[in-house]
């Protein structure tokens, strides 16, 4: 089997705990070393990495090799409209910030990654 | 035109009327012997595989060639969380089960299916 | 850098509001030369299309390369459900009418174009 290529979309906050369910049954069905992961997190739900309980299962992912990323006009939305302010520099170490997610989102599936929206 | 190929992902129960008037809908439209449907439930979605009405609609839909998936993860997680346990052998006779509905998404997507989130 | 290319579909109306920032971030990100977008409503998203404070982003998005579509079936359920009915003919000049969203939706895919559900 070539390895899975998957992106993971999550722009709610709510859809997290089913984000990363599907993603630890994915690593644990097919083996971390055969798929790619990468979660792409904009709008609200960067929320979620200022979220101890939330970054911890994202942590133990992310040493199997699944990667976060962080829509950086999502942040500044946010911060604008009074809902959170994230300094980039407090994100986990595993996080990745991009300038505009939707851009990644469309990049990674001309690459061949699959689209998942939880 | 060669044949159209598409998953449709249905991971919330109150996502499958809309699935299934989508399906009704593409089928009516390109004709049943070119196109390839296949829809994955996983999550709580796969509680419809118990409901009647739901069936009936589904079962006319397979007759049309529409293939019906179930994630075995979800349903057994289904069980452990007290919301519905459902025995595998009791699903319609039409539904396949697999065992981690979110390998399925990935693959299909790799092997050239559309992906549709109703 | 190829042109990106890529559908959004809406089939809510409450996610109209996050498809039509996504879709503005984007052209500001790589430059309206760069991006091929189209736009698919169907469900009770197509209701914004008779929405004045929407179509006016919308016609601004359309001046820089946004293809709007309208699902007809769509258009045709919305009134036969008592919910709101859309004369075609008054439809903004921008928006264009497909006899099955679902059908484009998967063709789209089937060209090359990203899939994005915001």
């Amino acid at each position: 089997m070539s390895k899975l290529k998957v992106l993971f979309h999550v722009n709610e906050n709510d859809r997290w705990n089913v984000a990363l369910g599907n993603i630890t049954n994915l690593i644990k069905d097919v083996g971390e070393g055969n798929v790619d992961v990468v979660v792409l997190a904009n709008g609200p739900s960067v929320a979620a990495y200022t979220d101890a309980e939330k970054i911890e299962i994202m942590k133990g992912l992310s040493e199997k090799g699944a990667r976060f990323l962080a829509c950086r006009n999502s942040l500044k939305k946010m911060c604008a409209d009074n809902v959170i302010c994230i300094n980039e520099e407090n994100l986990p170490s595993f996080v990745i910030v991009v300038p505009a997610g939707i851009t990644e989102i469309i990049k990674r599936q001309h690459e061949g990654y699959a689209y998942v929206k939880p």
